[in-house]
């Protein structure tokens, strides 16, 4: 049958979504389709990156993943199509698929452009076409040739230690205004107390009941990192940071 | 093959859906999922009530509704299963399950936390696993135990009487500004004025086009309930109320 | 099996599409239900004619179209029923199907209205049933009878000719600040340069890539009109225009 998933920044209120799932009806009548998210901010191809690195692999094995932030379109980026861990990976070589297209056991092709394809819209004349060949049982080597290089990759940034401090930053932004960071329990052990540019939270707690409502909590967050928030408020607002911001874990 | 509806008040901006839809893709690999939506306002369960209330009956017998607006998430309310007029419904016990986890054909049980649920997203590591469990044709009994004891329930506002006058107020305000009451035919008859603050509005008119464009009208919505509108606008920026706000019918 | 696509400006905040959804998934249970939008800006039939007719033709022949966007719900506006290339389309009578219902090999319907419709919600109690009954082999001649006039048609602008400029006008904005225009390359020949109000864009360029970041460009969209968009941001912002803004060519 196959599964094929959708991450883009297309938004849900143009027709461009529409016109990949007509393009992949007609072409694997047979596939279902589940969208990920269609509003990843336009062009922004790190949160592109976050949002499908925790998503994937709760799809079952041989999901074919489409996911398409392209700044570059129609340009001479090359598109990707991955195979890793039993899944399928089709993006721009831009850096979305860092942490999938850069392990030692992915095979890494880069898609042939089709004739006719607009050179604005290669989610729908490029990627849904591939996707919709694999689907259908097409081998990746029927739609590609090995890459030949180093895809691109976005360096992320690391936490570091300041004296008795190790230090994160903010790396999304969720809906609810929570701050995830890039430090795992790896570095912050349960004696350290977490602080947001210069306020104390507090150490890492269960979840959002442990705090009292309009508290700020830390806490181990569901896709395995260290994560800021109010109860029943944004911490994105309290304290006036977004992606980039200051996190620490004060260990002494 | 079983159905599955979801209604959360997760957003589609961040991958949680995402992560949701792909744990029942991985465990129930034949289910269908429907959206009903995913933009309740952040921890309104009053809110996913209305929505969930107004909704289900349109699914066929056998379908599986599971419903997460969580603001409790990781504390110690329970999880129910509640099967009804043969549907299930998956949700926390916080009241979004009045007038369904409360109708005396009700089944109740308490779900069980399965090991390794992340604190903070027991949609994904919960209600979805036994969702998914259901639609493979596991029994409630395998999943949950009795629950004991009255579930959560919402007291929602009843209309009065003052005078002549039926007093209620408005429960939603959909996407148009339209102003959903809790008055409905049985205490709002033909020649009844409504009245909002203190506008009047008319008698209650069949459709839109019985007004002028611009002009607030009154009539039977397709929940069941009287709403107030303003064709070809918002009531609820022309009025300035919201939930809660006063609307009356003058009965004389 | 049946393809049933969607298309309304009811948002999905609300449970409107839900409720349409489980009237689908109860009288057609085998259809496969895709979303081309919901987010048509309120009664904006303009902007539904746009989307539907860049994106019906990529879905496979034997597709159901459901859109509705229908300020005059339940009044004496006659709903359609229309097969054209192998494709149906059910909406209001009001011009959203221009372009399609008014073509010469349409076949025109008029829908007949289900006893107990709520009159205010006819995607859900009328277009919905009527769309699940074809995904379910009815045939057309069951569901209605021939309209026997011309269905409404929305008079759409055409560019003209002013000295040696072509003029056009701006027909729609997408979710990037991207201007569509009626333009097309019939009348946009590669040495023409293209003018938004009084700023001079450049002739077309094949893609983004073609400019630096921040600056304006020209360019075939995917729809097949010329388009006017600023890399990297939004020209609708830049130039200060949305619908009806004026574009046009300059010959010589």
């Amino acid at each position: 049958m196959g599964l094929i998933t959708l991450l883009t920044d297309y938004g849900t209120s143009d027709s461009y979504v529409g016109e990949m799932k007509g393009t992949l009806a007609r072409l694997a009548p047979g596939a279902a389709v589940v969208d990920i998210t269609h509003h990843v901010p336009p062009g922004d191809v790190r949160a592109a990156r976050y949002l499908l690195g925790r998503t994937w692999g709760r799809f079952p094995s041989g999901t074919i993943h489409l996911a398409v932030v392209d700044p570059g379109v129609g340009t001479d980026r090359a598109c990707l199509l991955v195979a890793v861990a039993g899944h399928y990976f089709l993006a721009p070589d831009n850096g979305l698929l860092t942490g999938i297209a850069d392990r030692a056991d992915a095979s890494v092709l880069g898609l042939k452009l089709p004739h006719g394809a607009a050179p604005t819209f290669h989610g729908r004349d490029l990627f849904a076409p591939a996707a919709a060949a694999l689907a259908e049982g097409c081998s990746p080597a029927e739609l590609g040739t090995p890459l030949g290089r180093v895809p691109v990759i976005i360096e992320l940034p690391q936490p570091h230690y300041e004296g008795k401090n190790v230090v994160g930053e903010v790396i999304y932004v969720d809906r609810f205004g929570n701050l995830v960071t890039n430090l795992t329990p790896a570095e912050v052990p349960s004696y350290a107390v977490l602080v947001v540019e210069d306020s104390d939270i507090g150490p890492l707690v269960a979840t959002f009941g442990a705090v009292t409502s309009g508290s700020p909590l830390a806490y181990l967050g569901s896709g395995g990192q260290v994560e800021i928030a109010v109860r029943d408020g944004s911490a994105a607002r309290r304290f006036g940071i977004g992606v980039g911001g200051r996190v620490r874990a004060r260990l002494g």
